[in-house]
């Protein structure tokens, strides 16, 4: 395989970290990695991998050069260089949400629709974290069966909010059990207007409202969920809610599928064979995925599948998965190795 | 009004702790308070109200010449001394949920169904907590637009799993944050076979498994749902989360309601006029329903009221109140109140 330079836009954030573990434990074809961020942050140096990175300032001469450029710092800066680094001839992986919903850059999740890459026009969109474990899990469903509606509440970990976020749970996890003054600064969002304590505590609100009353990470579900499978008369509903959890977002998914009389041995079976997907259900057992158990792990964990007694095709399912590799990292890379093969 | 004697069964207990406090703060009229617990509590020392109670051990006759028995020491108390108490005279609300679905004993959320207590036979049953707040939520709706269909996804703290549970999530925190070993001996239930940690995670685990897949928890939300409307018709499937917050259950509901074409300001109203019920809930000002904010409140809360674009008559709510009040105590003592008047 022929090797790429490769860029990293957002390189020292949560996620442009964990693009640059997986490009290197992945074999992925490297010929030479350049770290870019803010001008804040050139000249951090970062290792991994037995090498040295200085991070440097992005800048448009920064992807003369380049073959793929990873972008994941902010919307604002994809606005500012994607269309840059494709001019000097890079094909671009967008993290963020600037691009996702313009109708001709596609939106991939490479199990599901890779055959949108075909005719890209140098952008390629890497839908929102909680969107890609939900398509991946239906996507054998869908295809076999038929899908005609979906109903979800997200249990979403505060790292999707950036590492700020990480750091704010855990201080005031430290204030909370030594009773002392709780500091709110980060959640539900740094730009937002007021701050609420996320320790041991629910917050209902991810990214900030619409004027329908939903929130921007809601409509991302529902509008990029019927982007990727490329069926607009899909019925997607969202609630996203934010937890006390570090890494690993969860999601209670009620679906209906497309034709009754289907059963609950017919779902697992058509899971534990897709790929990127493991089933972890087994009630006997106590055995069903966790948030704490799939940080680090690549794959999307499936668990508490059952029948809707109340509906002839309706279905529930906990869908698991580590928001920062699955969810935005893994993706991206797998959405560039999908490009070179 | 007649002062009645009262006994509380489980007095040591995060709810009945609860239930003494509300006797107190609502001016109950009160004759006598006895605390009951198990053998090994007899002696303990409660004060409450400027009064020091000392708690004996519940045996048949402690029931004599007790008019209203508040019961909440767990299904197998119940089972053994409920019957013997009516026998001795006195009414029995039982906070288990030992006899939620006998035909003939009235499941009563006030603000609901109180005429379910018509004719009773000596016990009444308090539901579930987490089918309380979302009942009582739902009623208003309910009674004025009809429902067809509830679809819940909850989010609920470890005080509904006792004061053990509080203290495990505390003990994990700090374990979590001093990077100690994080020991897990209590949830998801203390009598189930694996216990995992609850801190910075997500269990989709409340109550033991039966074989439909389903928990008993996420059952008593559809039966006790179903029988408390008296409406075995309603469409109602549940999933129920364990979280990291302490106290205070929230929910992610999803309804639909008898008629097409009803707006959201339409259920605001239903909801600011409904009884027990606080609407909190204006996106533009990130005002909603938190549980960390519901602690120690008598309300149920409700926020993210919002149309389902998907589907002409549904529409989602964010339902939070705090598990050990409304969810127990309070719900019970209310009971005790309905009876009285």
């Amino acid at each position: 395989m022929k090797k790429v330079n490769v860029a990293i836009v957002g390189a020292t954030g949560a996620v442009g970290t964990k693009i640059l573990e997986k490009l290197l434990e992945r074999d992925f074809p490297v010929q030479s990695i350049k770290l870019l961020a803010s001008k804040r942050s050139a000249g951090t140096e970062i290792t991994a991998g037995g090498h040295n990175y200085i991070v440097e300032e992005t800048v448009p001469e920064s992807f003369d050069g380049i073959d793929i450029a990873f972008f994941s710092a902010g919307g604002s800066i994809s606005e500012k260089f994607a269309h840059e680094a494709v001019k000097r001839g890079a094909v671009v992986i967008d993290n963020t949400s600037a691009f996702r919903m313009t109708e001709q850059i596609p939106l991939v999740v490479p199990e599901v629709n890779a055959d949108a890459l075909n005719g890209h026009a140098g952008i390629i969109s890497n839908p929102n974290c909680s969107t890609i474990q939900m398509v991946t899990a239906l996507q054998p469903i869908r295809e076999k069966l038929g899908l005609n509606r979906i109903i979800v509440s997200t249990y979403q970990a505060v790292s999707g909010a950036g590492s700020e976020a990480i750091d704010e749970l855990e201080n005031q996890s430290n204030q909370f059990t030594k009773r002392s003054e709780i500091k709110a600064e980060i959640l539900p969002s740094a730009s937002a207007e007021r701050h609420y304590p996320i320790a041991f505590n629910a917050i209902p609100q991810i990214d900030s409202f619409d004027s329908s009353g939903y929130t921007l990470e809601e409509l991302k579900m529902m509008n990029e969920t019927k982007k990727i499978f490329g069926d607009p008369e899909l019925s997607v509903s969202a609630t996203c809610v934010r937890l006390p959890v570090v890494t690993g977002h969860s999601e209670s998914v009620y679906i209906e599928v497309g034709q009754d009389g289907v059963t609950v041995k017919e779902l697992h079976d058509l899971l534990t064979n897709a790929p990127g997907v493991v089933v972890q259900d087994d009630p006997s057992k106590q055995l069903y995925p966790m948030p704490l158990f799939a940080e680090g792990k690549d794959e999307v964990f499936v668990g508490r599948i059952r029948k809707d007694p109340e509906h002839p095709a309706g279905f529930h399912l906990w869908i698991v998965s580590d928001n920062l590799l699955k969810g935005a990292a893994l993706n991206s890379v797998q959405i560039a190795e999908t490009l070179l093969t």
